[in-house]
């Protein structure tokens, strides 16, 4: 594959101490147990509330990670802004760390806008990135930016940037789109991430990439399992495990959910905070979850405890 | 009034260079323009491109607007973004330049947060900010952000913060909820104004504070006119006038089409520039707009000719 990318990974939720400000140590932990269980960092995407942090923190996270020895190839941050000097900035940070490749979003303020001016904010970046290492991973998450990427904007983004343009998160929720993408782009050289692994081995039986999904962050063994063996006789209980798992966090705001669950798990109330304008899940909700998660004998084995 | 803020303010469109850059001299020319004809300078809005220029740069063009002997009670800059880091940031760099207000937009990346999660985001802004200075003026534009800002929510900021909480912008574009607004909070220290000088009249007429209005980037004295004399006779009549001239604009891309109209009045192509996503106007679409501008006797009289 031209893309290092593996097949699963998490859009990784972001710790916060009691002012607010990035924990990086908790995220390093939190990172290194997600590389052990085999799943790629997909830093800075909706699920880590990269939007409520500015370009100077996710620098000095990613910063952060690559110097706790997480590898490059490990490594794939969400560096799509509103303002291409902001894109720009991010995406050479990036690539600067060496990472494997970046998850764009498109500029999500203006509604409405056309494919031409789409095609000209991606061109724009790519041209002053002005990188032969870049490869950029399209993020489409319409219900999110209300800025949808057409299959016509993808084919013409590929066919000017070939190589650079190296695959696409499909997280609107809906197969049918992510099938779509799969038969008209998925190749060697494009890899089509589901964005829930409730689609996953639907995507790897098309002949998508995997998945890059919230739930990767408590649930990533299960996930990587099923990846690694998707052709095998129980794939389908194995699916249907991980839908059971997910229905769970899909009853609450899942940004909230997830950071409810590493907090019960690592015994780190601390994991529970996020920035306005989400709200943490409260002490009724989150006990609620936590029993739905053992009901089903879950746990995040392993996870790191890191005190507070 | 509480509030310094004149009757008229606009959405000063914000010029760039061949390279995309923001070209500071271009603005302060256009600023100075609109200052002369009465016209508050809400940089940074919508119209601006403002998210589409990084912090920095924003930081950069309100201190030479400043410098160029631009009074901080002309100025209203947006400074609302997704992160609450940068929002402080501008914020304080606005205080700092001595600006009458801040524009600020509710965190738009998610969709669907509470009206708790929003108060949050403003708390947590003004007690980081924490200056005695701060006068925020709250931007509703559901049609862009798709984060309403609810009554209830703006009532309960009122309550928690008098004094800070200065007014709002409706640009939502449907009358009676500026009716609603006005009825439920205008007062001396609370400005409702209008997002189009369509509303300006019926506005003024039902106790609100004005309008802030990406007309005002071309066709600011006769906007400020009315709003100086709209208890005369002719004031209906104005009105019509205002709403004619709107109409032209409103059949295409409004910052497009401003900056066309501006290039062509002021003899300065580089002002068609636009940052993608957006698309500046076609030669054609141009000469159609000033076309139309023509018929109705319509020019920027005196506007400030900068060359290129």
């Amino acid at each position: 594959m031209n893309h290092a990318a593996g097949k699963v990974w998490a859009p990784v939720i972001t710790p916060f101490d009691a002012d607010l400000a990035v924990d990086a140590g908790r995220l390093v932990a939190h990172a290194q147990w997600l590389t052990e269980q085999g799943v790629g960092l997909a830093v800075f995407g909706t699920n880590s509330e990269a939007n409520s942090m500015s370009v100077a923190e996710k620098q000095a996270l990613l910063t952060a990670l690559v110097e706790a020895s997480i590898h490059g190839n490990q490594l794939m941050p969400g560096t799509g802004l509103c303002a291409i000097p902001d894109t720009v900035t991010l995406t050479r940070h990036a690539l600067s760390c060496g990472c494997a490749g970046v998850l764009m979003l498109p500029p999500f303020y203006y509604k409405g806008v056309s494919d031409e001016g789409l095609f000209r904010y991606y061109a724009e970046v790519i041209e002053r990135v002005a990188d032969e290492r870049l490869r950029i991973y399209l993020y489409h998450i319409p219900q999110v930016t209300k800025v949808p990427l057409s299959l016509d904007l993808i084919a013409r983004l590929r066919a000017s940037f070939p190589g650079v343009i190296a695959g696409i998160k499909d997280s609107g929720g809906d197969w049918s789109h992510t099938q779509a993408l799969i038969q008209r782009f998925s190749s060697e050289e494009f890899a089509v991430y589901a964005g829930s692994e409730r689609f996953l081995l639907d995507t790897l039986r098309a002949g998508g990439a995997g998945c890059i999904s919230a739930t990767a962050n408590v649930n990533p063994a299960a996930i990587v399992a099923l990846a690694g063996n998707w052709q095998a006789d129980d794939a389908d209980l194995q699916q249907q495990r991980l839908n059971a798992l997910r229905d769970c966090f899909e009853g609450y705001p899942v940004i909230p959910a997830m950071k409810a669950a590493t907090a019960y798990y690592s015994s780190s109330d601390a994991w529970r905070r996020v920035r306005p304008p989400l709200l943490e899940l409260n002490d009724e909700a989150r006990d609620e979850l936590v029993e739905q998660l053992k009901t089903l004998g879950f746990s995040m084995q392993g996870v790191e405890v890191v005190n507070g």
